[in-house]
């Protein structure tokens, strides 16, 4: 999960990259970088850690200049730490900087070309440097000694041809501007905005549209699944189809869990989507139990509130804040000699006893991975006094590993995996369990946009939109397997 | 505003202060401290900032001992930064550290007599520093070579003759253990857990119960007003009543905004009286405007949450989450030349256009102070489109200074100084302003525990339970003009 | 070793201390501090590191005031880092911070007096907080509700009556103005310097005269043994001995190693003395082997230089830096799977083989303590062809400890502990090892001063000018062991 | 003035490169960096700073790999900070990493053919960047697959073609090895050593021979002007002249300032050099004024002593440290209020007040550039008490701008720009100003290596080796202007 962001403006947008990344950052905590364009020069500053310490006064003086692009970084499996945080750079051809939220399936093979055949060294592990190296070397496969609109669109193309995966990006190319393009099937996001200022139109990209809201520039329309866009040096908004039309997928986890609720995406408001998530889990609790004894509904904080409300209005049951958050979670220190510390999951949530005295509760959480956090919330509404604990989930099982950029834990952690729904609820302990149906999560968002009616489910499904090249699951395992194995040698050092 | 906390263990308590802490953060985010005792030896380490960043491995380390105090604070005018950080310490007599929740309204007596009368300097502008000389010198007066639990006693009805103000109050006294006590009218919070571990009986006291919560401490009871009470180094609980019964009165405000809603102070609910603040207002609303037009109910996130459910379900109108909080917000840079930043209110907010989209919407907040972000925010609501925006304020109107510990600006700032509802309700921008009467903040408190039917409501009713010195507000608001001056000096520097 | 520092000047003086504390900071690096008096407060910031990493713009910022005192302290046995840091602070009577230079020996009795009769609580294992306490204890036994040059002087009688020891102290008394003191014997160093500015007189007291000429201080005079002196917050200089004479014994190793070259201390100019030091080992060595052969005098940097040169011109042999210093020494990282890492004092040092190339060369160190550096340096004078490596000591055989606050190594670590100087010529592998007589270092220093022909020398003698209390070794034994103990503690935790 | 390094190990090399680096910490203390080869993978670590505050155990544990380069960098006209930082990388072709001690004088012309020939774009205004862009587009060229040694001696040779200036420089390429090169004048030096491990004979090249003795390393032999030198990933040792023989002109002020004492360079010590400086000074002193009457020499430290001391004993007057330097200089800090501070350079030195007083002193620098701490300098001689003080420099008056590496003034700061010695005799206030003889200088260094007559000396002379392109000094002048408008502007914001 990333957050990416570019402006072409007609003053320094150094500060604007930087306020739009603080409203992108639930995308990633993990590392934040801006690149800008200074006359013939490209200033970046990035390293690991929230935006508000990455960037300090004397970083934001030198990111001069009225085009740049932004990046926020969540750590996926295979990161190596600060030498992966973004924007990427090349200077050959041209200077090329870019950002990328996403994640391609076939980058073995793609380093190895990059390598044998353009001579491109990949340094890290990152797929996003694999893209970047691709785009550059299709760009400097063009031959021209200044780069042109026509090139990046060519370049987009093979990026097109080449790449295999979800992808959302934006690139700096100097002497040409900002170029933008998104996967094929539109998995990762990618919305364009427009604020018209005294000097002239200026545009924005940006993964979610809360960051065109905060900015001023209005949303103007997503950029299309295959599409090249290029906003030039000079402020001109170009764009070519730059694939063939395939079927259009985007990630159903977006509205799930991963953007913002105040979001708007592929014309779908996020917050919608999770209200009818919320009625339409009310609806199956009905069908299943009509005469069920919910006396509450609880959320989970924060993700699940939305449908939470809806479900608690659809079922006509009071809905109530019985969990409350603790926002100032400190680190976890290893005393020699001290008493066992505090358990993780009541570090960060509370509950209020008096919502949960006597009653028959259905706390409500956005969906369930792992399990473990589930087992101890539900521990939590037992010790409060609940009599009976309920548990509804937003999205259906997690069955299958996400590959398109969201990180996850392996396929052999999910509590769903290889477990049926019932072993599930007892696994976590709770006294009824109740997963969304996967149409009806489909449902939930397609409502919002007639044009939208399919969607990267893998997670739930199994079914890979573009296709998953042979070996490809096997390297994800041995790549996490040898991390954890790097982090212990590191952690030693 | 400040939190502490205590806590006499039977292993090292220093983790678990630093947990209890964390979510005691919301009470003051300036600074933060803690002192443990270790043998004949305190450990003390304060800082100005967020416990997480105060505290690093090597500082936790070094707080060693089961017996320790801890604090956080809020800046309040006069402060003077790392100075001022708590636990406050003497060495003499015995060795004292003191964290203190509060504020005394006859400081400057107080200092004149400490320096004149018992030739004890006062170093920083802290009331704390003052009322642990005062404390201190009494402990000297008692003549004993070793602390005693009498001496102690003596020493807070000392304290209590001499002090005048709102005090919750945990000290360290080698040779002793904890010695804690409230202000004769129990206006600040304090509240005693105690937890049975193999090795013996342990107790905590802290400003909120979420505290004992989190660290599995069970919640006995509040400390008394004008009541001392002892946890000696060995875990003995001693108590003594240390003053004359004066009218009980807790500070509303802590039930309103200050406490978190998961706490229980002086046997209510803060959660249960916020639900009750909001049925209060639905029904004046409904007896105002029995036709009400109002189509959604909508909190200003985060305390107005559980007043705003109450009072949506009493008007059976939709509770809806218009307002989504940006919970990264980053540093505010000025750089030259480049074009106006995102107004401040917008970079911790952002509305959902579908909940204001042509709607009657009334905006939820706990209470109102300077009205500036209020009307910022129903400026938001109209650009989201909303038709009429109404506000519902839980507590009446702020007209008087709070001198107990809260930290507000002057008088002369608060919007509701000199003005009439209507006034106010023009000045912010408001189709409709509904304030909670005094009464019905009283009633929704009170409701929760038979035997408490008196507050401190100074900052509405402008009576102060203590009363206050004469030349008090004069003295104070010098104290912010020369405050201000100082800064800006410093920033020059 | 620490160095001290003190003024009463016009204006603002912080920038002043800080100044004169980097060019004291060859006595101390382990820490430092400033107080300073603003109006009726004191200013003070201390924490562990080089001054210049101590002290930012903020700090500097807030040290406002005309009156101030400095210090900066080495690491001495039983430290607990930067709780240890001074100038050490009371608050009762008056406010009172002290900055001491030098050590107590009976400082466990004080501690024990302090607490059971003055319930003054000593938190750290600091002698110099003892001493504070002492001398606030004093204070506040005079009864006088504003502090008096009077109550001062017999203070400071009282400090000198309980004490023993050797110190050198500077303190504030808030009220009063700056008071110094050293102790009977004069063990450790102090000096008055005055200054004429447009204002008015100015006075400032260091550890060594350096201070004074880099702030522009003339020098007046030392401070005498016994002596009280105070500059009050007018610049009124006022003095008093405060005990009975006894025998005037300056410590002879700040001649040897300690102080600046530049330094004058009891009138005599510590350059000058080292070049007796010399001179005197020359005669020496003429007088052992009037032929030797002798061909280049090279010396250990940087101390050792100023006595090497006088050798060499009393020899009539090459004096020639063989040795070039690294200015630069890193940390040492300890890394899995690497070789092994260069030895330490060869990361230090590095030889000019030219200079030893097949020739007979004598090394001249200011002392010995350990040997093993010396063992490791003649081992690289070998290395670099030398064909004979003579090393000659300007002090004689250190063989016990110094108790008056010079940091050393225990007894038994001392190379010429229970060794002749034949065995330790063997054991540090010089072909000849050569050590000033005693009798030749006190000359070389008193020379300088007619009324000056006593020293501390308990290094070279083991006779103790001051009297040692019974179980005083011992204890100190015990309290090296203890914290070589809790060290390894922390650093496992 | 920088310094490089590069290792080929048979164990870990980020230790010894770290180690490596503070010996020639000398020659750059404005950034540091350190990149190695791990696998496939380059780590890099630079920023601004010391080494020491560079990199911490985080940053060493991540520096894995058997061979690796390292770079400490001073700052130069134009730089821009952390960006210039070294080693430079590019990954395309291969991946190649680059330090660089020099300066090249046809950059200008350079980035513009790298840009529209070989479309690279140069994001600093550093030369090095230049420098490894040349070097990389010469090795893309090649065509192969795989770096191979011909194509990097090609690329090399292709260097010495295109690229005009002083230039030393230490390569990773990625898949061959280590590549080095000197320009073919060998302006700038560059040393090879070799140790025998267990494992097999391990490489390393350094600026100086210093940092090979600190390692371990045998000094083996310069690289030769215009030769190229390869260390494969095998450890094999492959040289080639990669140009015609050109004049051999190495810098001149190694010897006088830039180099440690201890360093051998073109077979000739450095040491000596300056020793024969010294005589050749005295020389010219006795033949000037046989008669002479100075009292004592005092070097100026710390780079002159080893000429004065020569020159004191040819002169048979005696040598006195009559300064001493203060090694703990602070910060300054502008105080609002404060009286003024402490000059300059008064705050690096100060006089022993015995060695000047009514004496006749001669002082000795190694070069006099400005003039400004000169006429400092000998203003403090005189207020110590000198009776006449002299100057002798051991180089001859500084006119010219040095253009290869040595960072000056522009040569209008020069204070013998446009004067005679007369002239600046009287400016900077010396009784008598002696300047070493050009001729006299170069047969100081040359007497150390009979096949070493000619050298760089145009600061001193005008006469530039390599020839300068039209409109380099007007361009130098301009970069000048605007980097100090640019600073300016930083600082603002």
């Amino acid at each position: 999960m990333c957050g990416i962001l570019a402006i072409v403006g007609r003053s320094d947008v150094g500060a604007a990259l930087y306020d739009g990344l603080t409203v992108l950052q639930h995308r990633g905590q993990d590392a934040a970088g801006i690149a800008t364009v200074d006359g013939a020069r490209v200033h970046l500053h990035k390293a690991n850690g929230l935006v508000k310490d990455v960037f300090n006064t004397e970083h934001m003086s030198r990111l001069r200049g009225r085009i740049g692009i932004a990046h926020c970084r969540y750590p996926t499996a295979g990161s190596e730490g600060a030498d992966e945080a973004q924007p990427f750079w090349v200077n050959s051809p041209f200077g090329i900087a870019l950002g990328h939220n996403g994640n391609l399936v076939n980058t073995n093979l793609l380093r190895k070309e990059l390598f044998e055949q353009d001579r491109r060294h990949i340094n890290t592990g990152s797929d996003s440097e694999v893209l970047l190296n691709v785009f550059a070397h299709e760009m400097q496969n063009s031959g021209s000694l200044r780069a042109t609109a026509e090139d990046a669109f060519r370049a987009v193309s093979a990026v097109h041809a080449r790449c295999i995966g979800g992808y959302a990006v934006v690139t700096l190319v100097l002497g040409l501007g900002v170029v933008a393009f998104r996967d094929v099937h539109g998995i990762r996001p990618l919305v364009l905005g427009r604020r018209d200022s005294d000097d002239g139109v200026e545009w924005a990209l940006a993964s979610e549209s809360v960051a065109l809201d905060l900015l001023g520039f209005k949303r103007e329309r997503d950029v299309r699944p295959g599409e090249g866009m290029i906003i030039t040096e000079q402020g001109e908004l170009l764009s070519q189809q730059c694939a063939e039309p395939k079927q259009h997928a985007p990630c159903i986890f977006e509205y799930v869990y991963l953007a913002r609720p105040d979001s708007m995406m592929e014309d779908v408001s996020v917050y919608k989507a999770r209200l009818r998530m919320g009625e339409k889990l009310a609806q199956k609790i009905l069908h299943l139990r009509p005469d069920h004894d919910i006396e509450a509904v609880i959320p989970i904080p924060d993700t699940s509130r939305t449908a939470a409300l809806a479900l608690a209005q659809t079922l006509d049951v009071k809905y109530r804040e019985g969990f409350v958050k603790n926002r100032y979670v400190g680190r976890t220190f290893i005393m020699p000699g001290q008493s066992e510390r505090v358990k993780s999951v009541r570090r960060k949530l509370n509950a209020i006893e008096l919502e949960f005295r006597n009653k028959c509760v259905l706390l409500v959480d956005d969906s369930i991975v792992r399990g473990t956090t589930s087992r101890q919330i539900i521990q939590m509404a037992r010790e409060a006094g609940a009599r009976k604990v309920y548990l509804a989930s937003a999205a259906p099982p997690v069955r299958h590993p996400n590959v398109y950029g969201i990180d996850m834990p392996s396929a052999e952690e999910f509590v769903a995996h290889d477990r049926s729904e019932q072993e599930i609820e007892q696994l976590i302990g709770a006294d009824w369990l109740i997963y969304q149906e996967l149409d009806d999560l489909i449902w939930s968002v397609s409502e919002g946009n007639d044009d939208l009616n399919h969607f990267d489910t893998s997670c739930f499904s199994g079914e890979y939109i573009t296709g998953i090249p042979t070996g490809y699951f096997e390297d994800l395992a041995r790549a996490r397997a040898d991390h954890a194995k790097a982090a212990r040698r590191v952690s030693k050092g």
